[in-house]
C-alpha cells in the first residue's frame, strides 16, 4: 500500500507532504528516509525486495512438490503476509518441508525491507546493531521456545511441537494467518503469548500489520525513560533508536498512536460482543481483524471463521481490518472531504 | 492514600515536588490546586468530605435495618471504594433498600471530591459544567440503561434488572467490587460493558481506582484532536478541559501513563496465563486486581475467588493492585533506593 502511494502520489506534485505523512505513518521509527533520497528510487528498492523474496520462496515452494498454482497463491499470501491457505486446513496437509518454507518466508517479509537494503549495500554492522530488527528476533525466539516447551507434551515428538510453535508464533507475529495446527487447543499460556503477538505485529516498512515492532520499542524505551524521570525529574534524558535521538513528536505521536489503537479495540470489542458470543471470542476476534491477523480463538479459532457473526458485527470488524491495515489516523484522511477535493 | 500523604510529607520539609507530584499523579486534569491555595487545608477539606459522606451513609443504612458492626464495615467498605462484602454473597442478600443505598453511595464515592468542595461554595454552573463529572455520569447512565435492557430476561421484573443493573455498574465503575448477583451470567454484551467500566474507574481525586474519568476525557480529547490534525496540520489546536488549555505535558503524560498501563496489563495478562486458566478468567483476573475492582468474571467471577491461583500468579496480583492503586510511577518511587536515602 505505502509503495503503492509512493510510486503513484508525487504524479499529482505537490503532494510531498501527505506522501511524507503516509511514509511516517508506515515507519514511526527513524528509519523514515534511510535508503535512497528520491521517493520514487525507495519505491523502486521496496519493490524489487518485495518481488525477489516472493520468486524465491516460490522457487522453494515448487522445489517441495507443491502444486504450482497453490504454490503461487500461497508465495503471494506469504508476501503480503495476507493469508488464507488454499486449502480448508491452510498449511496444516503440507509437508513439515512446506510448513518450514513457510515459517522462514513469512518471518523474511517480517522484516523491515531497509534491512534488506542495508545487506545488499554489505552495511553488516547496521543491520546487526538495528534494535528494531533486534526486538523482533529476540520476540520471536522468546515466543517460539516458551510456546514448544508449553506444548511438548501435546505433539509425539519436541520437533513436532517446536515445527508448529515456530509455525504459528511466524504466522501470528508477521499477521500472515496461515495455520498448521489448531492452535485454540494449545494451552492458555501459549494463547496468551500469540494474543500477545497479534499485538505487537511485524516490523515498520515489512507487509505485516499490528502495532509494528518500532512502535512497541518506542513504547517501551518511553516506559523507561518516565521510569528514570520519576527518579530524577531534572535530568534531560533523550531517547536513542540505534544511537539516533527520536524527536519527542514521534515518542508522543507513538503514544497517541497506542491509545487509538487501545480506544478503537475496546469499542469495537463492545458493539461485537451484542452478538453475545463468549468473551474470548469477541475479544480474539476484534484482536485478529485489527491487526490483520486472521484467525483468533474460541469460535473464530483457526478450524473454524467468522460466519457465526451478525451482518452488524461483520462491518465493525471489516472498518477494523481496514483501519488496521492503513493503520487508523490515515483512514481517517481517505475518508476526509478535504483529500478528495485536491483530486 | 492521597490525603494521607499530603497531611504528613509537609512535615518533613523540601519534599513540595514530591507532593504536587503524588498530587499530579492523583489528578491528572487542570483540577490540581484548585481547592484551597494551602495543600493542609486542602487535605482538611477532602478529609472532611469523607467523613460526611461516610456518616451519611451509616445513617442510611442503619435506617435499612443493618446491624450495626456490618453497616460500619460496608460504610467503610462503600467511602475506601474497597470493598468486599462481609457476607459470603456480599450484597446480595440485603434488602433492595440497602442495595440501592449502597448505589447511590458507591457513585458518590467516586465523583471528583472538589466537585464536593464546588457545591460548598455554591458555584453550581462550575458543577454542572465539570466535564470529567459529565463524562463519569453519562458513562454510568449508558451503562446501567444498556445492560438492563441486554439482561432483562433474566430477571422477574425490568426493575428488578435495573436495580441489579445499576448496582453492578456503580460498584465496578467506581471500582468498589461489592455484588448483588452473578455477573458472571451475565450475556456477554453486559460482561463487555463491565470490563470496560473497570477500565474507565472513577473520577480523579475520589476515593476509585482504574484509568480515572479525568484521563479517559483527556485521551478522547487528544484521538479528537489528532484526528483534526490529520485534516489541518498547520492549525494549531488546544484541548481544553473546563475551558481552561491544559498543557502539552500532560496529555503527552497522560498517554503515556495508558501506555504503562496496557503494557503491565499485558505482561501480567502473560504470567497469569501460566497457571492454565480460561483466557476469559485470567485477563478479568488482571484487570480486576489492577483496577482493584474486587471480582472478575468466569473462574474469577463475583461467586468465585482468587484462591485458585498459584502462589506465583498471587504475586503478580499483588504487584498489579498495588501498582493500579498507587499509579505505577509512584510505585516506582516507593520501591527505589534514593526514596529510602533521604529518609
Amino acid at each position: 500500500m505505502l509503495v503503492f502511494l509512493l510510486a503513484l502520489v508525487p504524479l499529482s506534485g505537490k503532494n510531498d507532504g501527505f506522501t511524507m505523512h503516509l511514509l511516517r505513518a508506515e515507519s514511526p521509527g527513524p528509519n523514515v528516509g534511510k535508503l535512497v533520497p528520491k521517493m520514487r528510487q525507495t519505491a523502486a528498492v521496496l519493490y524489487g525486495t518485495y518481488l525477489a523474496l516472493t520468486v524465491l520462496n516460490l522457487i522453494f515452494l515448487l522445489a517441495g512438490g507443491m502444486h504450482f498454482f497453490e504454490a503461487i497463491c500461497t508465495a503471494f499470501g506469504t508476501a503480503g503476509t495476507g493469508g488464507f491457505g488454499i486449502r480448508n486446513d491452510s498449511i496444516a496437509s503440507h509437508s513439515p518441508y512446506i510448513q518450514n518454507v513457510c515459517t522462514v518466508f513469512m518471518l523474511l517479509f517480517g522484516v523491515n525491507f531497509s534491512i534488506y537494503y542495508l545487506l545488499l549495500l554489505r552495511r553488516f554492522r547496521d543491520v546487526l546493531g538495528d534494535e528494531e530488527l533486534r526486538l523482533y528476533i529476540g520476540v520471536v525466539l522468546g515466543s517460539i521456545l516458551l510456546i514448544t516447551f508449553n506444548i511438548r507434551g501435546i505433539y509425539t515428538s519436541v520437533w513436532e511441537a517446536l515445527r508448529h510453535s515456530a509455525f504459528q508464533v511466524s504466522s501470528i507475529i508477521t499477521t500472515t494467518g496461515f495455520a498448521t495446527t489448531d492452535f485454540d487447543l494449545w494451552p492458555s499460556f501459549s494463547k496468551g503469548i500469540l494474543l500477545m503477538l497479534m499485538v505487537i505485529g511485524a516490523c515498520a516498512g515489512s507487509t505485516g500489520g499490528g502495532l509494528k515492532c518500532a512502535r512497541v520499542l518506542l513504547i517501551l524505551k518511553g516506559i523507561r525513560r518516565n521510569m528514570a524521570q520519576v527518579l530524577k525529574p531534572q535530568r534531560v534524558q533523550v531517547i536513542r533508536v540505534n544511537q539516533t535521538p527520536v524527536g519527542e513528536k514521534i515518542i508522543s505521536g507513538t503514544n497517541a498512536y497506542l491509545c487509538a489503537y487501545v480506544v478503537v479495540l475496546a469499542v469495537s470489542f463492545l458493539l461485537v460482543s451484542i452478538d453475545g458470543f463468549s468473551v474470548t471470542t469477541n475479544f480474539s476476534a476484534v484482536l485478529s481483524c485489527f491487526n490483520n491477523i486472521g484467525p483468533g480463538l474460541e469460535a473464530v479459532g483457526p478450524a473454524c471463521n467468522f460466519s457465526i457473526f451478525s451482518p452488524f458485527s461483520k462491518i465493525v470488524l471489516t472498518v477494523n481490518m481496514l483501519a488496521g491495515r492503513l493503520e487508523i489516523f490515515p483512514i481517517l484522511v481517505l475518508f476526509s472531504k478535504s483529500t478528495w477535493r485536491r483530486g
